[in-house]
């Protein structure tokens, strides 16, 4: 399982994950939605070889995954941990991905742009996830030309990543600025100052689990360490509105709150069907219940990775088969109540 | 705890208990509602002398309970074990009982009638508790002359009671016939042929947790021993359609049945706050599970007793406490944890 799921970051408590995604093009080649397949594969080996055999540490244990050579379960299971893109699937013919064993970096090829890197990084850890992509930039530039121009930055096939080609994200839980409705102020905030929220996989304003995508819009015109200097920003200043909010909700509204995270648990322990958003749902007051010190236990871990795992393709993976939606409802029960114990 | 709350009787999958009831009154003293205080005293007094000085073996372990020398939260507490009525409650001045140990039987002086003599057995026993009232009937009228009269038989205070002064009933628990719809057929015909149908504590149409409580709206120009029979037949026609209803429904909806089970005894197990509906909905969805094997548990006669003990008199008197209903609603969570272990 992903490092991002498994381990536990800064400001867990709040801060699921942080993501940094750099977008390359390569001189000399086409967009990918023009690439065709013998010069996408020429492409692919590029990369592969910059990165395999380059001198950094870096390069050790990649895995090298093609698209067109797994299934579509495999795929969205990667998808599911952030390990690729909707467009890498979209693109299966001749998109690939470099994969790290820690699952932190994914160099996705082929993509809506020859090269996306993508580090991810459990809690909130901007400056280091930056870092790691930086090393893998310096390490493919080593070895590979990319489409730069001194007025313009990096070239990129759609221009709303022109520029830095940087997009920085951190996956936020904010359980009691939802319970407050606090947390449409910060919502409307972060519009105001060029932030985007989404919910967990980009799903529009449907925030499964009270799970909040915060990443910058503007790549343009903007260095690197300001994108990440606003997202630090935003972010903590919403990490101190969640925690106040949270106190109070413990200081009055402790009992109701207290109903709500054991009820959750009792129902993920024992449910014999189970909706994704019914999961996340409960994942999310349990995950309250024990930041709260409401509830004992030691599973905050367990319940990152079922985040994950409860997703549609995570889930035939782990049982290894393909699964109708009712039945995944029921497999998806039988996990759960697995992997609490 | 009552008897009929801890054992099992026949039937005990459906039949929560049997009671018989029979309304006497006392030759040369007037009706309970225009007696002085005075006489009321001296009434109770031969009734009592009649129990206690008996020649049975039903004489002993018997204890006489004042209505006006306990608390308002005790009375509850007979009442929602069945021991006491409310209008023992109304007449609390004069009104007393006699309880035995086992609280099997309770004979209720000064309510409507100088006496109602209960018997009240766990699970489907309409000829025992019947004989147990009879029993009790011959021990007080060998030292007391009953208000008789040859054409009209036991005259009552009210004349519903009038003739045998019998009211025989039986408490079921029909989840499967609540399910799925079909319990309304059943409280059609019951009332097409003179019998009727109240919720727990007589309640009106609110069944909380499916419990249907059947008896005999006639009493006069019918034999006692046809009044038994008529329950008796329709009771066992509906522990065929409940037990029926309960196999279809593990038949084509038992992912969903045993879905409902287990949410509820998660909740159950884990609630901070609970109401009395919502914890009587919750006892019955598992008492359903037990009955059908979807749960292993031995514990069938502890939720019959939560059944009673999470009433709001019960609760009070086992927390020892006047509780407000939102402090029972936390109680009453407390309570099911600790019974449920």
């Amino acid at each position: 399982m992903a490092k991002w799921l498994k381990e536990i970051g800064p400001h867990a408590d709040i801060v699921v994950s942080t993501r940094v995604r750099l977008a390359r093009n390569i001189e000399g080649f086409p967009f990918p939605h023009i690439l065709n397949e013998e010069k996408a594969e020429e492409l692919k080996k590029i990369v592969m070889e910059s990165v395999i055999s380059g001198n950094s540490t870096l390069q050790n244990h990649f895995n090298i995954i093609s698209m067109k050579d797994i299934s579509q379960i495999e795929r969205l299971n990667y998808l599911e941990k952030y390990l690729v893109s909707p467009d890498l699937i979209r693109h299966s013919n001749i998109g690939s991905a470099l994969i790290n064993k820690e699952e932190t970096i994914s160099i996705l090829i082929n993509e809506e742009d020859h090269i996306r890197v993508q580090c991810l990084l459990p809690g909130l850890q901007l400056e280091k996830a930056w870092d790691l992509a930086q090393n893998i930039d310096d390490l493919i530039e080593e070895k590979i030309n990319y489409s730069y121009e001194e007025e313009l930055g990096y070239l990129t096939a759609c221009p709303t990543n022109l520029g830095t080609g940087v997009r920085v994200s951190v996956m936020l839980h904010l359980p009691a600025l939802s319970l407050t409705g606090h947390i449409n102020g910060v919502l409307k905030a972060s519009g105001q100052i060029g932030l985007a929220v989404r919910g967990i996989y980009g799903e529009g304003t449907d925030f499964l689990g009270h799970l909040y995508q915060i990443s910058n819009q503007v790549t343009l015109g903007i260095t690197e360490q300001e994108i990440i200097s606003n997202i630090s920003d935003v972010t903590m200043q919403i990490i101190q509105n969640e925690r106040s909010a949270r106190d109070k909700l413990l200081h009055h509204r402790k009992i109701e709150l207290e109903d709500k995270v054991f009820r959750s648990y009792g129902i993920l322990k024992n449910a014999r069907v189970m909706s994704r958003s019914e999961a996340m749902q409960l994942i999310s007051d349990i995950k309250l219940g024990i930041n709260l010190g409401l509830i004992e236990n030691n599973n905050m871990e367990i319940l990152n990775e079922l985040t994950a795992l409860i997703q549609p393709g995570c889930l035939q993976k782990y049982y290894a088969m393909e699964l109708s939606e009712s039945d995944r409802d029921i497999k998806r029960a039988q996990l759960i109540r697995e992997m609490l114990g």
